[in-house]
């Protein structure tokens, strides 16, 4: 094994959105990416498998935040507010790498294949918090309609964020969103 | 040029989720669609691009439905309702297709390329609404909330019709969806 290496893993992501950007992501090499970060291939596979993997990492990490998020939801809470909560969690993670995600975005929004990872990532995540919903006891139906419905108004705050490039505070962006929901929803 | 076939879309598009169901999406070829279909290859290529656009060629068109509604709704319609209403037009159309949409889905749900592909025509969708009720004046981020939880209640609605296999009426479920989502919203 090679030497420790401080930070090698946000050095290496950090060089990699660098050189997407530069080049394209198809046109990024591993190579490249860990030479850019000073740092040895074989030190960029102990942290990812691929170059794919420095974009979505993240993903499992942050269902996994979602799910517990809601299997501790006081169990009088209702469900659309529990998955509002859990999504608020996400976005104050987000919002401390707002120096990172929206250029992360820029890269995915430019590459069709990296576009439909994503998505299957947002689908992911929706199925998730829909599970876990049930594990609370809610009637399936309602689960599957809330937990997507949620995802869709996240999606849609993460996107003004990344328009923005990151300049307001993403959890005010999405408390908005559901009030915005509510609001049109209402009207109906 | 072959002679006229009488409804070769239709026969074509049967053959091929009847072999999709029985063999798997990935063993079925062009060749063998055609053949149970009693219809040629040659006949084949005249509808279809491959065997995927056999699945997908309805996105465009049903795209191109709900940007029609979107501009045809009265200008004071809220956004919301006329997403809504566009929605309702399409579903009413795939509850016509109540035999044949729900076997198409079993087969997507088990193909990781096809889920992804599904998840991409839905976000194309939501674009498009989104970009439509702007070109009615609603603001861009309002548009794109809107469309983005129009289509995941739309998802939500499918799905549950698609696990009772097309028994019920998928616009009276869509109905009840939208009715669920704003019980759900206004309590939070």
């Amino acid at each position: 094994m090679g030497r420790w290496e401080p930070n090698a893993r946000g050095r290496l992501e950090e060089a990699a959105l660098e050189l997407f950007a530069e080049r394209g992501y198809d046109q990024t090499t591993v190579a490249a990416i860990a030479e850019r970060a000073g740092l040895t291939e074989r030190t960029f596979f102990r942290h990812f498998t691929d170059k794919r993997e420095v974009l979505f990492a993240g993903g499992p990490v942050l269902e996994e935040l979602l799910v517990t998020a809601v299997a501790e939801a006081p169990a009088e809470k209702p469900a659309y507010d529990v998955v509002a909560g859990a999504l608020g969690q996400l976005a104050a993670i987000l919002n401390e790498r707002r120096e990172l995600a929206p250029r992360r975005q820029v890269v995915i929004d430019a590459h069709a294949e990296l576009r439909e990872r994503e998505l299957g990532k947002l689908a992911s995540w929706a199925d998730a918090l829909s599970r876990a919903l049930q594990e609370r006891g809610e009637d399936p139906r309602l689960a599957g309609l809330v937990a997507q419905t949620g995802v869709a108004v996240f999606r849609s705050a993460f996107e003004s964020w990344v328009v923005d490039a990151g300049n307001q505070d993403l959890t005010a962006i999405l408390r908005d969103s559901f009030a915005e929901l509510r609001v049109a929803v209402a009207g109906m």
